[in-house]
């Protein structure tokens, strides 16, 4: 079949909107009309060329929900017309990973995922007979998609498209990193580390769990309004404290903060997330991306007195078993989304919502098709 | 009264032997008549000037084992003739981080604990009229010596003095560390790095709680037999390992330990032993003392991949709480500690034990009153 999709034919140009052609579901995978995405910080890492392991030309974009429309041999979990959310961290529930209950970070199709191609080795889509690489497993910048069967999240279908999608990528890993890796609990003293879109989740996540303060960190004095907004107790402008930050907070959080989130992807802001835990027992979760080739350092003497240091990727959630509940807390108003869905774009204007993010302007561009 | 005691009277120089004055116990403070105690790296590491925090007149020692002569106004958990293991790190049960119920790490008395005085802020100990400083609220190289009731593990009475004093560091410090902080389960792999008194008591306690390959990794081949005396199933020397000891470890341990433990104090094994901790969920527990100044580093990309970092003192084990039931283990048969004691010394031999150490030449030295 052919599909429109935005193509990103190489690194540091704009997605170029194209008919591609789509080949259909094979053995276990799935047919879905993407119905809207959103535009992730990682797609543009990718399109700016940051990631070594880029490739290209290739269709961008993870963050989508969508339609069931086909479904290939063997697929008995989905069937066409249930609304789904894809996975770039599917849950196949049979590997060493996903059988340990210990992670989500199921290993099953990782090999060919990170080569940009279908678990068969192979890619659907083409263009003017060349292969066009799949990415992350998603590629939602296309109407339509292929995907395997256990990177599909089935939701309920009340649930709206342009915000339920956000729960693909952004929503889970900041609500996630506080329900699922930190596991916070009622009156935790809570720090965040970054208001972007990440850092706005986990203050709604802290403050869906019951945390006491919650505390932002941002140099931007415009994102206290957001912080407050999802519930945000404290805002602190590390540009505007005397004297160290860290110290700062651990007086701010009686003696430290008993969870901090990195969202910032700063290797220097994961070091003082860490060191303004609570001694004892303060748990410091690295959320952000850094850089390619720096480093986290500390003293050892942080960790022998009790602080704990680790890190989430999707938050923590198995996508199958965990997505469709949080999409559940969205509709019963335990989380909000809308408000930060700033922008709404066509196909044709995604390179807009691009520049947007570029620009610090968007929490959230989502493009509906 | 009088004690018999070994003086610190400066640092680099040795232990004299001599007759100190002890004032009787205060209010919360109990008399103690040490019968053994361990000589430990902690020790000469005061003693060696290596401690920027280091007291000098003081009386060393920290690990012993003894009976109670005399309690002060208000003691009401030991009376005399309990037996008892003195903590360094006490359990009042009544602050924030014993309230916490998430550490063993009591502040009720921290402040005057590192300065070497009691809690009222005076000294017990005087020689020719002037203070002696106590040593991490212990001083078990005297053979009297006082302490708060908040400070002693009440054990039973059939325990050997000259074997479970060494319950009160090394031995809670390694099978705790598995135990407590790390919460090894059945069929876990392990990894130890250090095959020292404290890495025997982790892989000791590995093999306690049923794990499953308990991987030693030593320079010295000597240590293998010590290892496998104790439980270790496999020995790794890095030395005799062709190309990157981190990947000769995850392949050995079928895609990384479950747990590793750092027994060095060298901050790059500590960072060897996060990176041989399994994608997903391997934790990585911090035991070793590092050099002052030294730090840890990684990638953030190991926690974000699931590793967790985190230290452990005293084994995460709470004095009180903990440390009889420690006894028991071994009384019982389910660890083992005779082995490790491999030089028994009188108090005048006492500078014998830190040669011995020094040396490598002891597991454990104890001195007997």
């Amino acid at each position: 079949m052919k599909t429109r999709a935005a193509v990103a034919f190489e690194a540091k140009k704009p997605l170029e909107i194209v008919e591609v052609d789509l080949e259909g579901p094979k053995t276990g995978e799935v047919l879905v009309e993407i119905m809207a995405t959103g535009i992730c910080h990682t797609d543009a890492y990718t399109l700016d060329g940051l990631d070594s392991e880029g490739l290209f030309p290739s269709i961008l974009g993870h963050e989508g929900a969508g339609i069931v429309r086909e479904v290939g041999p063997g697929v008995t979990s989905v069937k066409p017309g249930d609304h789904v959310i894809p996975l770039y961290t599917p849950e196949c529930r049979q590997c060493k990973s996903c059988l340990s209950g210990k992670t989500n970070l199921c290993t099953a199709i990782r090999a060919t995922q990170g080569k940009g191609l279908m678990p068969d080795g192979t890619s659907r889509f083409s263009y003017k007979g060349q292969p066009i690489f799949h990415y992350m497993g998603c590629s939602t910048f296309s109407n339509f998609t292929v995907l395997p069967e256990i990177a599909l999240a089935k939701i309920r279908d009340d649930a709206p498209f342009n915000t339920s999608c956000y729960i693909g990528c952004g929503v889970t890993t900041g609500v996630g990193a506080v329900v699922k890796t930190a596991k916070v609990e009622p009156g935790a003293n809570v720090v965040v580390f970054g208001l972007g879109g990440i850092g706005l989740n986990v203050i709604q996540g802290a403050r869906m769990v019951g945390a006491d303060k919650i505390v932002g960190v941002d140099i931007n004095d415009s994102k206290e309004e957001w912080g407050r907004r999802f519930g945000m107790t404290h805002f602190v402008n590390p540009k505007k404290v005397e004297g160290d930050i860290v110290q700062h907070l651990v007086a701010l959080t009686d003696g430290g903060a008993d969870y901090t989130f990195d969202c910032t992807g700063n290797t220097v802001v994961m070091r003082q997330a860490l060191e303004a835990c609570h001694r004892g027992w303060g748990v410091s979760v690295v959320i952000g991306v850094a850089e390619a080739g720096k480093e986290i350092s500390t003293r050892p003497f942080q960790l022998v007195t009790g602080r704990v240091w680790k890190g989430s990727a999707f938050g923590g959630a198995k996508g199958r078993t965990d997505v469709p509940k949080i999409v559940d807390w969205y509709m019963n108003g335990k989380i909000q989304i809308d408000p930060m869905i700033t922008h709404t774009l066509s196909l044709d204007e995604i390179n807009k919502g691009f520049d947007l993010m570029h620009a610090g302007e968007s929490i959230r561009s989502v493009v509906v098709y």
